[in-house]
């Protein structure tokens, strides 16, 4: 099909997705995001979903990215070793349809550098890295739930990291005996900068953690908790995150806010920090991936 | 009232109780052990509760410990801070009933050695050290839900850390990303061993978590990920707990099966481990205490 004359692109996670018609100059022309993620789509329907979608932005080419492309969503993309740049992407696209619906594979790693999986960043740095938002080498850090810290090489994903920072928040926030303390906004203030110092000088998480219950026992207040245990994780994560790589600057990719806070960990820690919008980096990487289709 | 003509002891923490009637040569006539925790008993259900332990077993003094002098318990008994020895704690008790019913409580930590808080380790520690199960000088680990490392000095606890070892270990047990492989049994094997390598390699846990989901994905198979994750857990405890204490041995006191793990990790990182059976340290402390209220 003709992906320069417009196509749809789909970054499509486990519980929200973001949907963008693209005109044949790059442009976009209408985009929507909801709660539609993979887990809302019920077995047998992404067909349906998608033919939704093509209702909405357009009868158009698609690509889709993202956790779509797992074993709990549409159908399995298998995973591109790295390292892995947008041709070997491109190469193993999982088409639904050829040349009409595809979706892009995640990206893995094995062997001694440790195992990994991603899917859906890949998408946004090789769209970062192509769009000149990021230099091709160096180190990339991708915050969320499970952030990525990313080593790039000519362009391409040359080996990765991840950690479980975001998701260990919400389960301590949720169900730990620390839940009742971490009610409060996570903000950058005098509270998550005291335990960003903590977690970057590597003082030992299982102690921080409980440390912060017996502040509260014993009328020591910390100001916000919840700011100074998002601190804590995530000094502990950019100090593991930085070690891949012993200087220069960190390109964030991602979330605004999210990249909000790893930047103030980042330039904490004594490197430089710039940013790229990860909805930009997206449509970017999918741009990417159609001109490497014709 | 006359301790020396017998009393009970009682360990009384949130999900479980075990109660001892003790004779006046120090053995113990008559025990039993339920799950009416502290949060079993409804509001105001105490004195009945405590009615009916003497019932069971005997008209006598009784000493509690543990969480029932928490804030979530029967009365708050005020922590004795530390350095404090078992003086101290005598001093302390909350008399419900003076001379018939008080409850020991904890000792606590303020200033530049981190906040902390113990309930019912105190009673176990200095048992222990009372009844020369452990030296009165040294380190000392008490693991648990929340695991802790004493300094002892002179047999009093000079200060201390907890870390959330086990609790960690049940939230991602229970909720996380990883639920769906942490249902083996934790046992001493290849992979608990694994596990402990990295932690007490100073590996950062948040990546060496994820890493587990990575390797399942991958095909990757780790053996026993439930082993796997409590060795990483406990090396990572074990490694900041033996920092507290430059060299020499870590008497382990609490419950066999789980300084069984942590003897296995203290052993493993170059140290020797010896040990105290938590139930037999706490009716020593009890001891220790009666002997100082007459």
């Amino acid at each position: 099909m003709a992906w320069r004359e417009g196509y749809i692109a789909v970054d499509w996670g486990t519980t929200n997705r973001r949907a963008y018609a693209v005109r044949e100059d790059g442009r976009v022309l209408e985009s929507f995001r909801d709660d539609l993620g993979l887990l809302a789509v019920p077995r047998g329907g992404f067909e349906a979903a998608v033919a939704a979608i093509r209702d909405r932005l357009g009868d158009r080419p698609m690509l889709l990215a993202g956790m779509v492309g797992s074993n709990l969503g549409w159908r399995e993309a298998p995973y591109v070793p790295c390292p892995a740049g947008g041709e070997e992407l491109a190469r193993a696209i999982l088409w639904i349809e050829p040349g009409r619906t595809g979706i892009v594979p995640g990206v893995s790693q094995r062997g001694e550098a440790g195992a990994g999986v991603m899917r859906g960043e890949e998408t946004q740095i090789l769209g970062a890295v192509a769009a000149g938002m990021v230099p091709g080498d160096g180190l990339v850090c991708h915050p969320g739930t499970h952030s990525k810290w990313i080593l790039l090489a000519n362009g391409r994903i040359q080996s990765f990291r991840t950690m479980m920072t975001g998701e260990l928040f919400s389960l301590l926030q949720k169900h730990s005996i620390l839940s009742g303390q971490l009610g409060g906004e996570v903000e950058i203030d005098g509270s998550f900068r005291r335990g960003l110092a903590e977690g970057l000088a590597g003082s030992a998480l299982l102690s921080a953690l409980f440390a912060i219950r017996a502040r509260h026992l014993l009328g020591e207040g910390d100001g916000n908790a919840a700011a100074y245990t998002s601190g804590l994780l995530i000094g502990s994560d950019v100090r593991a995150g930085l070690s891949l790589h012993a200087d220069g600057p960190v390109a964030l990719i991602g979330r605004p806010d999210l990249c909000d806070f790893y930047a103030a960990a980042v330039v904490e820690a004594g490197r430089p920090a710039t940013r790229a919008d990860g909805a930009e980096a997206f449509l970017a990487g999918i741009g990417t991936l159609t001109e490497m289709l014709e």
